[in-house]
């Protein structure tokens, strides 16, 4: 099997200054895996010639290919197929073609084509060229002794369609190996207690590899196997995957793309269950995580975002007693706020969230942090009281995280007795 | 003036895989460009001791400091800590403060701290460890003959908090020139309308430098100045502001952090007036903006969401009639939402949104984006009917912040009658 190696060159001063962010690494990366090709780094150089020509020299000493992207439209600042022509000592001529292409982009816009745009006509005798489904810019590949320099545009859309209609088949000409990837995604356990619970598998395969990662609340196994098909690569994948899957058990909420939001959606559809929400701090957040679920109209009736104690009596019927007693933070008031959001609405399962999200509120009993849970179930009601760390936002994600995580805890138990 | 020169890494194997689309940079080059410190290239590497030893390596021959994010946590393919000592020929001990700060979050987490985590505690003698506020893994600033790594977390809230908190103060002691800017940010227009409307503006001014962009519903001029003090860049950014926002008029809501919804929610604050929603397509999500900020329990009160039909017929008493006879997607549905919740919660103000986020539900009348509003200010209710483009998702996140700027607005409107 070939393995071609490349690295993804983002060319652009406003991406050194952090005027956008850089979202042509990230597709370039995607692709290329699906193609086999090893991506080895990311980089990104100024608009500055001796900066890019002493990348193309490192970058090459080191990878089979360099994929730029950006750097070819018709200004002065506009250096990256001037440069990859200097790197390999090539020269830029004009085709007649392009220049043809390009008078006509021009005409069907109704501009006048300045001189500058010429240069976008130019390539040495030998690229290949690529042409600009979105745009005025073509790109081109330049190849010198077995190594290979693309050259695309820098607007996402441009250089999506080019990649996809003019790289991708020359890509596939090159490489016989393909990567295959599954993502295990898990709730309620942390990350280095996750890794150990499964090091022994992750540290014995070597194709499939095994890397954990994290993300706000949650934290996942990809799952890579690489080979000459993709059928081939998934089934290397879907044993290790199963696996893993045993092992870790409950904490696991997919495999796949969907969100937690939606795993959770479709074990309610499954299980015909309908919900409603009591939301305090999460102020909305959690309802808002299930309404961004396609088709949640089935199972989702409706939310009540009672951020003040008088909103939880009225429309919760929470008693003035347990608010004075215990206090709206209090397992008490979750309790009753889930039972009144599930009373209201008919709903067969609630949840409902309550408390103290900063930066002030919080005193030494009740620290700025803590949350209050409560879950509905069919006649049923469990809380829960945990404490978060970080700003009002972090914790108050956290929090809405943590309740659709109880509820699919609490909705497996139903299904399996 | 001293100028320093950096590069930024990240560390991380998903990043190379596209699993993620890396936005620290682009957070640290703009919090760099502040400080006056010139960010001369972002670099990609995956989770692999040889290949960031070689990028050390090459980026301090050029640079006098990397920033690096990522690969701090507790797993064996955790290996930025570990590679930048190698580099500097630095020796890991254990600090007993982290070790002990370590044992303290996970025990206010109640969860077990497995062994792996210890390494999270261990650094060089003479490093500055910087605190995490967000996370278990602490950073830390390694520095030999003048060159410096500076390590800090991959998750991206861990990472800010712990740049503005910790890293900012160190690095403001190194440089002697400073940037100064400010963000000037505007609703309900576009960016190229925005543009045009003070493009002599932005093309006759040199220091401050003047930058539009956009974001989602939004868009935005940064207005920075360069000098040798933040009181002189100061000096010189205010003017120029102050032009730009008496051309942008009522566009502007804001110069500064401010969201829009603090915006809203300080001008609700400032007119003691109370506010209470109605929400159907976006689900809570305009309640969660406004319970993001910070002390909002003066004004709002609380929200609706009013998924199904049912739901708004018995919470807030929109007539049968009405969603027979228009839909529940129609200005008079709207209007009885934002009614209702006014009269439910006895708030001054109130607002709906009811819509088509989609992919499925439009109709050639009412096709996906179609989003009704209502606002109840005092006994008068103004209705509109937009139409979004983009993923259910964004059709949600446009209609929240239009929902906001329509608020804005019309307690401007208010306020100065």
């Amino acid at each position: 099997m070939k393995n071609i190696s490349a690295s993804i060159v983002s060319i652009g001063t406003e991406i050194l200054l952090g005027e956008i962010v850089n979202t042509n690494s990230q597709y370039l990366s995607v692709e290329l895996a699906k193609l086999g090709i090893d991506v080895y780094e990311h980089h990104t150089v100024g608009d500055n010639r001796q900066r890019l020509l002493d990348y193309f020299q490192e970058a090459l000493k080191k990878y089979d290919m360099v994929i730029a992207t950006g750097g070819l439209g018709p200004t002065i600042d506009d250096i990256s197929k001037e440069t990859a022509c200097e790197f390999f000592g090539m020269e830029l001529v004009i085709d007649e073609n392009s220049l043809e292409n390009l008078r006509e982009i021009f005409k069907r816009f109704g501009r006048t084509m300045t001189d500058n745009n010429i240069k976008q006509a130019m390539f040495p005798k030998n690229a290949v060229i690529l042409k600009n489904g979105a745009g005025s810019a073509p790109g081109c590949i330049l190849e010198k002794n077995g190594k290979r320099i693309i050259l695309l545009p820098g607007p996402p859309n441009e250089m999506k369609l080019m990649f996809d209609k003019e790289v991708v088949p020359y890509l596939l000409k090159l490489t016989d190996s393909v990567l295959y990837s599954e993502v295990i995604k898990m709730c309620g356990i942390g990350e280095s207690a996750m890794e150990e619970m499964v090091l022994d598998i992750i540290e014995s395969s070597v194709n499939p590899t095994i890397a954990p990662y994290a993300k706000t609340g949650e934290c996942r196994l990809r799952v890579t196997a690489k080979a000459e098909s993709i059928d081939k690569a998934s089934e290397l994948v879907k044993p290790v995957v199963k696996k893993l899957v045993e092992r870790l058990g409950d904490n696991v909420y997919t495999v796949g793309d969907d969100t937690l939001a939606q795993t959770v959606a479709k074990m309610l559809a499954d299980m015909k269950v309908t919900i409603s929400g009591a939301e305090s701090c999460t102020g909305g957040m959690v309802a808002s995580m299930f309404v961004d679920c396609p088709g949640i109209s089935e199972v989702f009736k409706e939310s009540f975002v009672t951020y003040s104690n008088d909103s939880k009596i009225r429309n919760l019927g929470v008693s003035l007693e347990t608010l004075e007693k215990y206090g709206a933070v209090s397992e008490q008031c979750a309790k009753e706020m889930a039972e009144g959001s599930a009373r209201k609405s008919g709903s067969d399962v609630a949840y409902s969230i309550t408390g103290i999200a900063g930066p002030d509120g919080g005193s030494e009993l009740k620290p700025v942090g803590t949350v209050c849970f409560g879950l509905y179930i069919r006649g049923m009601t469990v809380t829960h009281t945990m404490r978060f760390y970080g700003d009002r936002t972090i914790i108050r994600t956290r929090a809405s995280i943590y309740v659709l995580d109880m509820l699919r805890r609490e909705l497996l138990k139903f299904g399996t007795h």
